[in-house]
């Protein structure tokens, strides 16, 4: 069995940026790394083309009658600059501490590896586990997964047969408290560009005659919420789920401090609508909210100018069981509703991605089709993890989106036991990114009794 | 006698422009070639020197009984760049059909170089005229006259002695038909910035908790204006001059067609206070207008943040009677009632200008004490741009705003006569810029009479 921490450095040391072609040597660096690191603890490996980043599809076990589970990860990191604020350089891992620090310690590199080494050393005891297990390692997360919804669709028939996901690709609040993620906001998103005048126009000569742009943009923005802070579109909340007493009770359990995170945020007061605190609302409820906004002069000083054109920039966040094509029509209607004649406009449509849910078993709203196998990977992370962190989990819906999860669902028919192993502290993104070695060893741990107990009897 | 063409044509070799530094030769070349001018014509030349570029003040007449006329105008220009769209250099002046091109042609060395040379062929002819005349021509009005309140201040006992200015630093609509200005608004600006959050903001994991900026913003924009155009700002219009009919009627003899109107400005339709044409309304109402909004991710596609900070740039342009600093005070109040309280926010005041209004005599509205000179200048203008253009003048108030006029009436309670000299044709800021040579002939000839009959007898 080898080193976890030491192939991890050594999968640190290759440079796998994926949105930058300088890298491209990092790239197939880290994907032979992982590809050769997968073959010698006896999987088949294939190395799926895409249109930029090949995909790692490496599997063992060749039973159907066995549980099947899909390892997610990626092997592509985020630009390490700026550079200069790095302690030590991104590429090159140093422990300091108890903390592993390069570029993708955290993200995805050093919860990847702690699947890979609980699976190896799972194997190595028990060369005959009656399991399908399946490592899905994609190399364009960093970017956005461009070609992973492509790749979903091609490889749908295959995946299919798989029981869930297990990933960690999401947070946890402290080294003691594991979270698993059961929900992402889904999204969509669209500019809205006003145009009055065909040019800027003096607002001494021809003010007061014409609508200005940025009044009919900030009309339209006033119109979208209610003085309580909800989404002023009829029928938005109408596929809302029903936040469940459980849920709330496992938010309050997180313990978050209302006042704390209203000094982290800096400001005044919250405003969240009536009947939600602010941990429930950003998890719970959908959002309208502006992104950016602009027309006319923007400089120090004055011009007094009646810009021709001014847009906004919308979002909203989506929750279970909204869907964003309708979302997208209910958004546009209002629009059309709200913007007077007297100025022309236009909805220019940006991406969107469906929100995703998870309700894990024994809850009252638990799906009654619900995979055995899957409710067997929540028991039994439940009880390791407590084990293990000294805690269980909290199950927790998370305002954020990652669309992957909502394409694996909507392709593959699958859900995803996220299990959260960064941390708050690990600079994701972030100059000096690292990533904890007292949680790498206990998710080692976890990872391999959690996937050891789906396996058949 | 000089020849007024050529002497126009040297005065525009000069590139004054006053706003860059790199220009110093060429604002001290046109300062001594108009210095020089006026002394060749007779005038005792001061120039009084200013934080920056100097004024001019050559006098010629020293009989206190006689009447006084100031000549105001400005020996800078506009930069000239971009370079590369001038047909002909923008400081090498040349004529093509009946137009002299170049930088500051119209505006102002034309127009005034009109007034010298119309002085000029009067003293020639009448070397004894009892008049007192003032030329007052400064060298930072493209820059916004910084230096000539001090300047006002400074010389406002002599200045008061005077009955009224002569100018021409307007335009006016067609060949045959000249516009007195006898308005003009004023200028309150500020902007107003918003803070949320201490930082930009993940709008999935804190997008439903607090008050986006940008929603602050377009809040307080929407509130401003009522749904039929008028600002929605309590006591707003309480000092607004009344429209009189007479003024109606030269707003309705100035032809304007408002679906060519409409057109010009490229929009769907006019959005103007109930009771007022679109040409009323720009010359004897108020406005608030947003003249820049700005907030979080302006770039192509999309970014889904919360943005830290937004904010607005507001203006309102004021007519006679109102006070800058009492709409400055609504205004400030209005921002301060509507603002709510879960978001802090600053506003930033910009300059301020006082609106202006001449009324000529025999109005309705004219002022029982109105100066006699004034009246006389007014009633001869009436008669002698009838002869010389063929129709008589209008006199309408204008929607821009000239600051220095109020100033001139504020420090000196001198009015002004603001008689229209350039075309909208004339390019003014723009390249190829030109003065229409048929046009100042006829302005030497209606200004050498209107000062003419001004004079004692």
């Amino acid at each position: 069995m080898f080193d976890p921490v030491e192939k991890l450095k050594e999968f640190i040391r290759h440079p796998s940026v994926s949105a930058d072609p300088a890298f491209k040597a990092g790239m197939k660096g880290a994907l032979d790394f992982t590809s050769g690191l997968l073959a010698s603890i006896g999987f088949n490996v294939e190395v799926v083309k895409t249109d930029l980043h090949p995909i790692i599809l490496a599997t063992r076990g060749d039973n159907p009658a066995w549980p099947h589970v899909i390892i997610y990860g990626h092997y592509d990191v985020q630009p390490a600059d700026p550079l200069n604020l790095w302690e030590s350089p991104a590429f090159e891992p140093e422990i300091r501490g108890n903390r592993l620090y390069g570029r993708g310690a955290a993200d995805n590199k050093g919860p990847l590896m702690t699947h890979i080494s609980a699976v190896a050393r799972l194997l190595e005891r028990r060369p005959d586990l009656p399991l399908r297990i399946t490592f899905m390692i994609e190399g364009e997360e960093e970017m956005g997964s461009p070609s992973f919804p492509k790749f979903l669709e091609a490889y749908s028939e295959r995946l299919k047969e798989a029981d869930f996901v297990f990933l960690s690709d999401t947070g946890l609040p402290s080294e003691d408290q594991v979270v698993i993620t059961c929900g992402l906001r889904g999204l969509v998103l669209c500019d809205v560009v006003v145009t009055g005048a065909r040019t800027d126009l003096h607002s001494g000569l021809h003010g007061g005659v014409l609508r200005n742009p940025i009044q009919a943009v900030a009309e339209l923005c006033a119109s979208l919420h209610t003085p309580d802070g909800r989404v002023a579109i009829d029928g938005f909340y109408d596929d809302v789920m029903p936040v469940e007493e459980w849920e709330r009770e496992q938010i309050r359990k997180l313990g978050a401090d209302t006042e704390e995170y209203r000094k982290f945020l800096g400001i005044p007061a919250f405003h969240t609508p009536p009947g939600y605190t602010p941990f429930e609302a950003t998890r719970v409820l959908p959002t309208l909210e502006f992104n950016g906004i602009g027309g006319g002069y923007q400089g120090e000083g004055s011009k007094t100018v009646i810009p021709s054109k001014a847009f906004v920039k919308i979002s909203c966040r989506l929750v279970a069981n909204q869907k964003p094509a309708k979302i997208r029509e209910l958004l546009h209607a209002a629009i059309h509703a709200r913007m007077p004649k007297d100025v022309t406009y236009q909805i220019i449509e940006q991406h969107e991605g469906t929100p995703y849910v998870v309700v894990p078993p024994d809850r009252a709203n638990t799906p009654k089709d619900q995979s055995p196998v899957l409710a067997a990977a929540f028991r039994a992370a439940d009880k390791v993890i407590a084990d293990v962190f000294g805690k269980p989990p909290l199950y927790l819906r998370e305002g954020g989106s990652v669309p992957i999860i909502a394409d694996i669902k909507r392709v593959t028919g699958l859900d995803s036991v996220m299990m959260g192993l960064f941390l708050p502290e690990d600079n994701l993104h972030a100059p000096n990114e690292s990533f904890n070695l007292g949680v790498m060893e206990k998710g080692m741990r976890a990872s391999e009794r959690i996937i050891e107990s789906i396996a058949a009897k």
